[in-house]
């Protein structure tokens, strides 16, 4: 059973606000990044991201589409795919927790001046959309498998969450509140009995029957997430597994089909089971992910190994020069894996949130904040191109980040999950305080036996040390517990004794002024894969506790190139990657690339040189790069 | 300087009839396959394939859509892609040369009936098309990037040449020659400065050319060919690449994009410069070709890497499991290396047609002719289901053969190919007769010393002795070459000696009753690949004379899985395939894939399993299949 978390006010602030599970999130009014990595990137989130998107979608007409559809004028001067409303949400939840996190008061300006244009076009029984509904435009509702009607509700409707969990019951709260009544009354059990070919609304609807309690908001997700894989969407090329329409969520094996639809409906059907109290459903998509993990994901966190449907490849398929690991698509696995954590207790999901958060989503905006990989490969073969600056792209490969694409998914995703990463770093059980995330940060929560107030100061991940400081506590039970790596296990040590499990445990009571010394080794190791990864074997990666490294050809001597060196001898730590030792790879040039035996030597001497965080990649200019890379044998 | 040839009416039955070049082909009047493997596909070919594909080409309408244009009902009822009139004109073609296999009347009188629809359909202008130009529909021309009007002239022009060189001037003919005489005054110098998004109707344009001798035709065919590249064409999210518009067709250093289009310009770009006496562009596209056979192609011969575009990937981008290799890219790659040979006289792109055709072309057709592949690829992870015989498919992988597909372009490709194959097999170089494949045949071929007949007997490729009796010879000059496949250099034997070069030269004069003996020895080999082929590393394939060899999980004991072995010491030549020694590969079931050493092992005692040829894999029920195989280290 699932057990009853406490729902009073604290720890309000944060996008997914568990009913019942083992572990009760601290919100963003109890958890404040201070400093490292994560805050270097919620400065340059709310600095460049969230201004730079609002520019974009203003530029590329998206915002314009609601004014378009006030006066009249959408037929004629539409712009975006069917789904660019979401990106208007998206970027109003983004700017709803950087409000929250920071008070920025223009920002909440501008929340307000979107929501009210975005009222203006909403219909008055609650129907909201720029692409339907309105005269020279298809009927609502007439095109579920693509329209993503209720998918923009979704993201609408985490908008408003953020708002509410902020205390604030504006504009865009009303908006929401309309269109999800609307879209119970309209897809109810006496209505249109589908789904949208885009799961997002579950996930969306369950939270704000969290913040609101009105049981029909839940009931409806119920509804949608029965409903799905039993075939009421039309079968398509790439099969109806393409949106999960294939099997019923409770009887599929794994994730598959288009990874970002599948992690939305896996995050939707872990709230609902775990708010309805469905053990079954919990463990069912429990399974899948965990197969998932052990399956379908790539080193870097990252998910779907298919370019042509965005999609989950069969088990152990994945190449890592077509990995497709969207943006996206690792902000949804954290959205899973922090749900899975807390309605299970298992700590390590927080091992799968570190790296999809240090190697997909930190890879995906680079360090200016304005620029953005849509897809996130693990190899690249020919160097990219600089993107235009003020050009739309394609989301293809062939670019380095670019500022904006067609369909722009990812940089709103980015920043609503960077701006609200305070939320996925601590929880509490009972009276103990677990912390999941080693960030610097501080930690203020109201326990049933008083105030505690933890200070925790880390250089992780560049080193390994991680000090709490207990600066409040009250006497008595109160304990901790800090998630250890599990490429740390039984290396790392807490207050110098050797810790085993993914757990470190304070088991004494905390007093004020205690000191906790956690040490985990982040120095550079090997890694190597399973051998059914057929597209990297004879290859290793070289890991730097959560942060996977790559070769650059702009790091290799005399012109060299990624496909032609082979890793030799050991691995160095170093700064934040580390140094190899090389050797070139001498190739004849066959007319054809298969024969009795190879012609390859490896050139003598060995050479040095560096393997760089992968989030860093294609910073310093066009380059090949690699994660794996073949060892010399 | 490409060298004039002689164009008078020998050898005339063949789809490619160079007006210059190295080598003049001989035609289906000058060769009979006579029996083996390839006579074998014929009978299946001429008894159920182009039946089947009538059948069905009926029964989804596309050959009711010309009807429908008569009677003015094409806008409610027109059913297929855009291109599927190309597909009646392809099953027209492969009708023709059928009929003038074999003179089967039944089907001659069918081409008349589809012909005399055809011309009823077209416009008086000359324009043709059951997709646009009529009331209800989007104009002529109105969407040259995807709207494939040129490509389906260019499919009814090649089936109209079938029946001019079959000596027939009938309705298909007439038609196709007032939709040429349209084209080339919609696009000509005066006309559309823009070509279609797929090309074919360059290669069509020179062929008509050949044979009407109208230089129009070839005029037309130029400014395609000189067009393409300038980016006439709209840039679409897979790059202007996807249709060869990016770079200029005699600027370009590689084939790119979807390999269907790539492959079709390139036979075109080759019979252009062949007619015009164009050394550079000849020379280019011969360069393209050439690493794209070093460096873009499987060891099957079959080509495209990507699902998602159906394209060419980058250089060694080659995974197996990925690999689209549409059974129509084989097709195309026979018809570029066959304008090669032609032209340059370079024996050794017989053993790339070889390659696709043993292994990309005899894949695709099941036992029954019935059911086909559109896809090809080298490894399949999950076992395919059986597709309904009575159900179009779509062309994804998860289905074993299927009858139809919704884009159904590759049986009606097999099909004519299949039907003209004699006219691949033997060309003449000044009085030398050349033999590329090495197939049971008869050549009877008038040369201006006289005439030569050869009666060649072979069980190739099941084994390797090709015996080549005299028949006929005039005194004096005649001379005969035999095409040694490259993986038999050095080990090939012409009468008893050594063999060192891609040609087995008979030097004597032929006389009445000379018996010539070559042996190439087919037994079961091992093949590396390169190691810039990542996907690939640590694996190697075993290929018997040209036919690469598979392991499909039935051959396996015990119910093993293709990814739970690894080859383990000698293969052994049996029958048509070969039989190797396998460790089980035991291994646990880690929540995640990667770690600081694996947990494989391999058990032994090592047992016996079978490689089968690639061509008939899948014919057994669902299976999965490799064809590169771990190899134990």
């Amino acid at each position: 059973m699932i057990p009853m978390l406490t729902t009073d006010e604290r720890g309000r602030l944060t996008p997914v606000r568990p009913g019942r599970g083992e572990r009760r999130p601290l919100g963003m009014d109890e958890v404040t990044i201070t400093g490292g990595f994560w805050a270097d990137r919620q400065e340059i989130n709310g600095s460049a991201t969230i201004d730079h998107c609002d520019t974009w979608e203003t530029r590329v007409g998206w915002v314009g589409n609601f004014a378009a559809v006030v006066d009249g004028t959408i037929a004629q001067r539409r712009t975006g795919r069917e789904f660019s409303d979401s990106d208007v949400y998206k970027l109003i939840e983004a700017m709803a927790w950087e409000v929250a996190r920071t008070g920025d008061e223009r920002l909440d300006a501008r929340i307000e001046e979107l929501a009210q244009l975005i009222e203006r076009a909403q219909d008055p029984d609650g129907y909201l959309s720029t692409r339907y509904g309105h005269p020279g435009l298809e009927p609502r509702y007439s095109d579920l498998a693509w329209g993503h009607e209720l998918y923009c509700y979704g993201h609408l409707i985490q908008a408003a969450v953020a708002r509410l969990r902020s205390g604030r019951e504006d504009t865009i709260v009303r908006v929401a509140l309309r269109a999800a009544d609307h879209l119970c009354e309209a897809f109810g059990p006496d209505g249109i009995a589908s789904v949208c070919g885009h799961p997002e609304v579950e996930v969306a609807l369950v939270e704000l029957y969290r913040v609101t309690g009105e049981r029909r908001y839940l009931d409806q997700a119920a509804l949608f997430v029965e409903r799905r894989g039993t075939g009421t969407l039309p079968d398509i090329e790439f099969g109806r597994s393409y949106y999960q329409d294939d099997v019923p969520v409770r009887e599929a094996s794994a994730l598959r089909g288009h990874a970002v639809r599948a992690l939305y409906l896996a995050a939707g059907a872990v709230d609902l089971a775990v708010e309805t109290g469905d053990d079954e459903l919990l463990g069912a998509v429990r399974a899948q992910y965990d197969r998932t993990l052990a399956r379908r994901t790539y080193v870097t966190g990252g998910m779907g190994s298919h370019h042509q449907d965005e999609a989950f490849g069969d088990d152990f398929e994945l190449p890592p020069d077509r990995s497709y690991c969207e943006t996206c698509a690792g902000v949804g696995s954290v959205m899973v894996a922090w749900r899975l954590l807390l309605a299970t207790g298992r700590t390590e999901y927080g091992d799968v949130i570190e790296r999809a958060l240090y190697n997909v989503v930190a890879t995906s905006p680079g360090a200016d904040g304005r620029s953005f990989f849509y897809t996130n490969p693990l190899h690249k073969r020919v160097p990219g191109t600089a993107a235009d600056p003020d050009e739309v792209s394609p989301r293809a490969l062939a670019q380095l980040r670019a500022p904006w694409f067609e369909v722009s998914c990812c940089p709103t995703n980015v920043a609503r999950t960077v701006a609200s990463l305070a939320a996925y770093v601590a929880s509490v059980e009972g009276d103990v305080v677990q912390i999941h995330q080693l960030v610097p940060c501080t930690i203020a929560v109201d326990l049933p036996q008083g105030r505690v107030e933890l200070e925790v100061a880390t250089g992780y991940p560049v080193d390994g040390d991680v000090v709490v400081t207990v600066l409040e506590a009250p006497a008595g039970v109160t304990g901790l517990e800090l998630r250890v790596p599990g490429w740390a296990a039984g290396a790392a040590t807490l207050d110098g004794d050797v810790v085993d499990g993914p757990v470190a445990r304070v088991d004494r009571p905390l007093a004020t002024g205690d000191v906790v010394r956690l040490h985990v080794p982040v120095a550079a190791r090997v890694t190597v894969p399973d051998s059914r990864i057929d597209a990297v074997q004879g290859c290793v990666a070289v890991e730097r506790g959560p942060v996977v490294l790559c070769l650059e050809s702009i790091d290799l001597p005399g012109g060299l190139d990624v496909a032609s060196v082979v890793l030799h001898g050991d691995v160095v730590d170093e700064g934040q990657g580390a140094r190899a030792s090389f050797l070139e790879v001498q190739r004849g040039d066959a007319p054809w690339p298969y024969g009795a035996a190879t012609d390859e030597q490896h050139l003598a001497p060995a050479f040095e040189a560096a393997l760089v965080p992968y989030h860093s990649w294609a910073q310093r200019g066009p380059s090949t790069m690699r994660v794996w890379i073949p060892a010399a044998r």
